[in-house]
């Protein structure tokens, strides 16, 4: 079946996502927080107060997010008052991401999105509340008074960079919904490092956990390196997810298929196949480097390399069973509960050239 | 002379920008870096190697822009072989701005300025070479290359995290020029705090001077303050500085003044008046709140602080006399020489409640 240029939606419903995709390899722990369930009954009754969703159809896929779970995984040994916050985030961000990102009236406007996130992201760094703001900036203004108490300048700081990181990477992808334009791979996966907000939602893992990570340690190029690759394996990862949704819809969004498809790939399984070995490449780097870098790092550092791969393995176990991802109705189901078969050991291991990327394999890392 | 909805030019040629303009005020002392000259003449040799200026008038625009003279200002004790890589991104930031941010193709398309610019932010954080990168990307890979070489990888990130803040604010700036808004008076400040460039500049300031000042002085919330003001003072006055040029070209681009004239005051001498206040309210409570602060920071922290106020006095300095805002021709004159009368006294001094920089003053601070 292979790909037309003039085709609007390359993907297509003739192929079943679960037949295409291989078992994911992931070898890393399962761990989740032991308060997840709490902190979820406490993060619903924050998000009905909050009052971002404006529907009780925005609410309901709002909790099908299972945000809680999610950072359970992050962070499985923080304490209860420290995850709060980070999983109010979590929802925050979904929500924000369905009705000011990829969907909703900003989704092809750049011209419009810019502005608007430019404000959100005002309300995130000013302590002033303003009569200006909407009900997602004052949302996003309680989470970040809970930051600012549970955590240090340091680590908000560290926040607050990579929450406007993440909306710059929105608007990249919103720049070419509007101008039509489907990234190369070199393109996708430096905007995909961004857009995916696994910028913001790493930098939460030192505030859940308590413990600031030594700026040497923060910013030299192995802990960039290891950030970055936990960052795209969960994107890729995302990408694969959503896949199932995507062909249901006959969307042509942009997302590793559908760029591979464009550039390379001839097919739609052999476009799976490839992403599936990229991610693998990316994942087997970060955990070889992860072995050579945690010896030199502090308690600290240690916790939040660890929390890369806690994020990595989290995201894949709740990418596979959250409704998000599987209900294909108007309302979200329940989650999937069929054990996950995982895969024994990478499709592929080598690695990649695209000069984005490929300063992650120099051996002085 | 009451400014009219429908005008396509609100500020008007029939008014002077030197007869409307008080004197500044600006308690800093003045100091220059002894290489100034020396720096200049490597940056040009350069410029000319680089090959960003893609004619010789923009070369000769590019190397009007006094540059080096501006930033041996701000790092007056730096040196020479530390100056040189932060004069280099200067030359290169105010060529990149007319090309394309300011004016240029993309001045008015986010759809189109948003992808190019995050290419170029990736050319500056990613160590390699891609045969993608264009003259503009190459530069500034080569001049991360410096900063990685002469600056820590701390100082080298939060320069990255910068320069990523400054596109942010001029994707804004871009986007009402698509809109065809004109922001509020809070919207404007808070865009201009980016757009203007002075969160790279004054990040260079560590890696000029050598000294990498301690992440929890870095983002401390009264280090943070005395940064934005720094950065408000120096853009309100580039405003001002660009206002005869302004007047000249007839244009309603987004400034302080065009700010002020729709939202507020009903003539330009009022809203002159207006935005010379507002400016002198921030540099005002940056002195007081700079006092207060210095004791309770390390050397490199001091350093740090003390680089804002010479930024500040230098920007000025430097905006008075250089043919970018004198030069009304198309081609560069030369830099002015008149003595420059400055004021005795701020025309105000009191507290903002504008919310996005209320904080400023808050007394915690």
């Amino acid at each position: 079946m292979p790909y037309e240029a003039s085709s609007p939606a390359p993907l297509s419903p003739a192929w079943s996502a679960d037949d295409l995709q291989p078992p994911l390899f992931c070898p890393i722990d399962s761990a989740i927080n032991p308060a997840a369930h709490r902190v979820e009954q406490r993060a619903v009754a924050w998000i009905d107060e909050a009052g971002f969703c404006a529907t009780p159809r925005e609410r309901a896929w709002a909790v099908a997010t299972k945000s809680a779970d999610f950072y359970a995984r992050f962070a499985p040994n923080a304490d209860e008052d420290l995850l709060l916050p980070a999983v109010l985030w979590v929802y925050w961000g979904f929500a924000f991401d369905d009705a000011r990102c990829d969907s909703g009236r900003h989704s092809s406007h750049p011209e419009t999105f810019v502005p608007m996130a430019a404000r959100v992201q005002r309300a995130l760094e000013r302590p002033c509340p303003s009569e200006a703001d909407d009900a997602y900036a004052r949302a996003l203004r309680d989470i970040a008074t809970r930051f600012r108490r549970t955590g240090t300048s340091v680590q908000f700081h560290r926040f607050v960079a990579a929450h406007r990181a993440w909306l710059a990477g929105v608007a990249w992808q919103i720049a070419n919904q509007a101008a039509g334009v489907m990234p190369d791979l070199e393109d996708y996966l430096t905007m995909r490092l961004h857009s995916a907000g696994g910028e913001p939602t790493f930098a939460m893992l030192e505030i859940a956990n308590g413990m600031e990570v030594p700026a040497a340690e923060m910013d030299a190029p192995a802990v960039r390196a290891l950030t970055e690759m936990a960052i795209l394996t969960a994107a890729l990862d995302n990408d694969r997810h959503s896949l199932a949704k995507e062909l249901n819809r006959r969307q042509a969004d942009q997302n590793i298929y559908t760029v591979l498809l464009r550039r390379h790939a001839d097919s739609l399984p052999v476009a799976v196949r490839e992403a599936a070995c990229l991610r693998d490449r990316v994942l087997c780097r970060f955990l070889r480097l992860r072995e050579t870098t945690l010896p030199r790092l502090s308690a600290a550092g240690r916790c939040y390399v660890d929390g890369l791969a806690h994020g990595i393995r989290g995201n894949a176990e709740w990418g596979l069973r959250v409704p998000r991802y599987l209900s294909r109705g108007p309302v979200p189901e329940e989650s999937g509960t069929a054990p996950i078969a995982w895969a024994e050991r990478p499709l592929d291991d080598r690695p990649l050239s695209l000069p984005t990327v490929s300063w992650w394999w120099d051996p002085a890392l």
